[in-house]
């Protein structure tokens, strides 16, 4: 085992679990209710295990093997990730949220808690996920998207989001509360989307429309074959034996 | 009288008013022209008091007592915020700010200064509150909304936005330049608001245009009682006299 | 030549190249890739320099002299700035941006990396330039507005968005993937962009299409005269002989 490598200026609680080879870089501070996996390196300026206003809701923050949170993060204590999380910067991830495997926040997102999200989900920058959401696996959610959960704001209830595995969200959206988008569904940008959208097809505007099915879209890349579902052709960070599965179900006739 | 707990990684400047009970977090920067307020909680890495670019609009900063700060945020020198002052983390406040007392500001929100703001208002996450605002009391304003300012941009004219007294504004909506939002509206989410807004009244689209009074929206608590005025059913963190006084405005003869 | 002013907590690589009058401030890290020019200040709690993923897209992060970045700014290697670059808070610049001079960056705005901006060209706060952009001289970006480049998300393909010089895009618009901004046009707010917008035209809505001719936009100052091209009456921030070449170009016959 490899001793940790903490900077000298972080401040790291001696409650705080860490695993051998876990990076701690400059001025970040780790709470005592911290896990670390092996391998996890966390970057500069952040806090990570910050107590959670209400202690029922704290708890250990376990944080999976190999991951990587890059600099001026915030993770509240009370949640838990797979192996392999990979952050930007910036990112704040409140208590009660628990991800799977591989998922990864891009800089200035902001994850409100109380949420689960599956494994290889990937939201890109400053995408606010509001409590109660439910994500799947292998979602995609692009800058300024928004998973909302008060129906008439400001108000006591929560109708959470549902997302289900291989949708994607494409930039500046909003999901409505309560609102549930199918399995492998599209959401153009600059949506609003106040109804459940079916698996597989495609909605835009504001309110949101239903297009076209998803597998209308044609790819740009002078092909023409169909652009959805994306795991036809974007593979790109999946494991391999999914790869090969999705090859298989989309070109093993061809 | 307790003496502040400052942490050692923080820089204090000598000329500061630290109140008691006065806590400031690790890496955290308090310069000259800062006063803060008794049982003040300052978190980890901010920067307060930072200096206006323009000295005609600095001057001191003033954060009331019983406030707390998260971590990373900036305030300018030069604004004052009243008692019970609660913030996310990240949160920037420019100069010549003028709030009232327990006014929330989520995570990511950025007060571009030069602007009035009542009490118990409260900004969500990644809110942008731009120049010669004015916003009343009890106002809600939901993430990535953006109160504008510059009727042509760019240019050197400012027309700010005016908010009444428990208007809300919902995610991702922009109120054009010198719109006034009336007492108790509603903007739904996603709108782009270019003319006045009549006190309760909902409004939605871009651009936004008339739907119904807001209490003719229904709760979805399975009640049907109107949604709006919310200070019908929403009372959590407001002084128990006004909501004694709601209840009586409202359920009186119930 | 006055020797750079370094705070005592921050952590400067030796490698770095440090013009004269360089201040750095608090907390802030600087990595061995970084050649800062003379009068530059740099804020507290940056990471300047960070290393790019990919070493091949990494290399010299060059920094022009009198540049400002404010605090809590993450800036990349391999990306080069001309004089006079200013930004906010919170900036987060990658690898592989190419700018000109008196470039600014307003806070919480994202510059993904791998594109070119030309001189005076000024971002306002929370933009968000996806890889591939290129944005010509004078421009202006306002706050929330989205530069994409993945025609059908998530693929490999990078369709970067263009913007010529002069242009305006307002608040919360999203530019879809290989659209083109033409000189001079304004792009009103909360618009979705999905085609080329002619010069000097306005385009709005979602999806955007076009209103009127830019010099149709009267100037709400009771002048009434022509809004756009907006260098006709904005001025501020631009050298001087500039200036006289666009007051001669308008109002020669004054």
């Amino acid at each position: 085992m490899t001793v940790p490598s903490i900077h000298p200026t972080a401040i790291v609680d001696g409650a705080a679990t860490l695993g051998s080879n876990v990076t701690i870089g400059p001025y970040t501070i780790i709470h005592k209710n911290v896990s670390i996996g092996d391998g996890t390196r966390i970057g500069s300026h952040c806090e990570i295990g910050y107590p959670a206003s209400n202690p029922a809701h704290g708890g250990i923050l376990a944080i999976g093997k190999n991951s990587h949170i890059r600099s001026h993060s915030v993770f509240y204590e009370g949640s838990s990730f797979g192996e392999n999380l990979v952050t930007g910067h910036r990112v704040t991830v409140r208590e009660q949220t628990l991800a799977g495997q591989n998922f990864q926040v891009g800089t200035l997102s902001d994850v409100q808690g109380h949420c689960t999200i599956g494994d290889f989900t990937k939201l890109h920058s400053n995408v606010h996920i509001g409590q109660e959401s439910r994500i799947g696996n292998c979602v995609w959610i692009f800058p300024y998207v928004v998973l909302t959960n008060d129906p008439h704001p400001p108000s006591e209830l929560r109708m959470g989001v549902v997302v289900e595995d291989f949708a994607a969200i494409a930039t500046m959206s909003v999901i409505l509360p309560g609102v549930t988008v199918g399995r492998g569904a599209l959401i153009a940008a600059h949506s609003s989307v106040s109804r459940d959208v079916a698996p597989d097809s495609v909605v835009a505007g504001s309110p949101a429309k239903y297009v076209c099915d998803a597998n209308a879209i044609k790819m740009k890349d002078g092909t023409g074959a169909p652009a959805y579902p994306w795991r036809r052709h974007f593979h790109r960070g999946y494991p391999s034996d999914w790869v090969v599965q999705w090859i298989h179900e989309f070109h093993g006739r061809d």
